[in-house]
């Protein structure tokens, strides 16, 4: 071996250290995975049980099971079960479900946080991914965190970009959900 | 140093780096760290707060807190405190607490959102693990998320996965949890 | 290039790949950052509405929304949004809200679980911390997990250790949270 060509290949095993020390240590931000879904809820108006997706099961003392506290929600919790569209047509043939909880947790505005799952049993996806954040609804897009995964999103983590595709009073909205995850096993 | 040798030292050291790079980007499917846990949750009901572990804090409309909505529970949200023990006795020393909430989450089907913690504090182990994700009961084993943990289980993520190892009613279950760590610090 | 400088840099090269795949392997416990805030809890009992932070959605039936159940408040679930100060000073400037929920978890103690977020848009900080674990109040201090961020605190990961600063019955508290990060991108 030349005296030449080993000192090309220490240089690049130099460069290849150094990129991995500091890829290591800065981590990229450019995702791993990319996936866009719609999810849509519909809340229990105490007349309404056949379509609704979603019910209030607590709230501050001034409020009710039926219909939402004024004012700003606050204190309001619920529980749901929303079919997963990739389009943002409620009829469209669900590809999971979302499933959790959102409680509004902002007293002079409206704002909630989430804890919940997606449920993916498809030919596309078999498995989970579970998210938590707040959920401030005057900002036009919010960012939660994507806290794990199992399955095809096994120990995946992240960031969701969610954001108002639609909503209908207190009744019907429809969620979009950006989903970036920057940690894929 | 005799040239050959150094380029035999050139090409383990080129070997090195592209498997910490490799492995920096595919990450280790095997677990750091493995554990198994019973616990063990009794459902207060109206007249067994001495036994119960469990109680119903907030319900649908059409539920109430000393027994389960129906259908399927859906809903229902209980606050626990229940014994873990190492094998399937509820009546074994427990080694920890499991502490947290469930609540039932499908309309159709018997199912759960989960989001507790373990805690230790015992010559094996002080410390807790956090959990949250899906559990889906018509499925004989789920996976939830390990999303955190401190003490002797600093930082930890990995996957649970979850079964039913007994039941009577709605009254009293025990959940069988097989605990793999993929991060360990 | 002399032999002997090269010997040098293969050394050099060789030290560099082992301390990347070990410092991969065992993770730093040095913080990447450290921050300490404080936030302000006031109950909402009946009659305080004006400067109620938190109330409770959420009890035992042998609770209401007006006062801790008894005994150790188990079963009940408080929704809060909270302001964050800099110094343990209630009326400082916030720099931040912090909105979740806890619950009482223990049936012989006061414990509780924390769910909730830390929310920054100030010159400081633009973004969200994400917290959760258990919070077993008989502890001098108790940490919990920060499970993800957004933000400033992209994908952030840690731990936060939680003590009470102070408190006035169930009414008024003070938590100082110390927060430290191991993951920071």
């Amino acid at each position: 071996m030349a005296a030449k060509t080993q000192t090309t290949a220490l240089f690049l095993c130099l460069l290849i250290c150094i990129s991995a020390v500091y890829g290591h240590k800065t981590r990229s931000r450019r995702p791993c995975k990319e996936l866009v879904f719609f999810f849509h809820d519909v809340l229990y108006q105490g007349n309404n049980r056949n379509n609704a997706t979603a019910v209030i099961v607590a709230s501050p003392q001034w409020g009710n099971k039926t219909a939402m506290a004024k004012p700003f929600n606050f204190g309001d919790l619920v529980v749901f079960d929303d079919p997963i569209t990739l389009d943002n047509n409620l009829h469209s043939p669900p590809v999971g479900r979302a499933q959790g909880t959102y409680f509004y947790d902002q007293w002079s505005i409206y704002g909630a946080w989430l804890g919940f799952s997606f449920l993916f049993n498809s030919t596309d996806y078999v498995g989970t991914l579970n998210f938590a954040g707040a959920d401030p609804l005057i900002n036009k897009t919010r960012d939660i965190s994507v806290i794990g995964g199992t399955g095809d999103f096994f120990m995946a983590r992240g960031v969701a970009t969610v954001s108002t595709d639609a909503f209908e009073g207190d009744v019907y909205f429809r969620l979009r959900v950006d989903i970036r995850l920057y940690e894929c096993w």
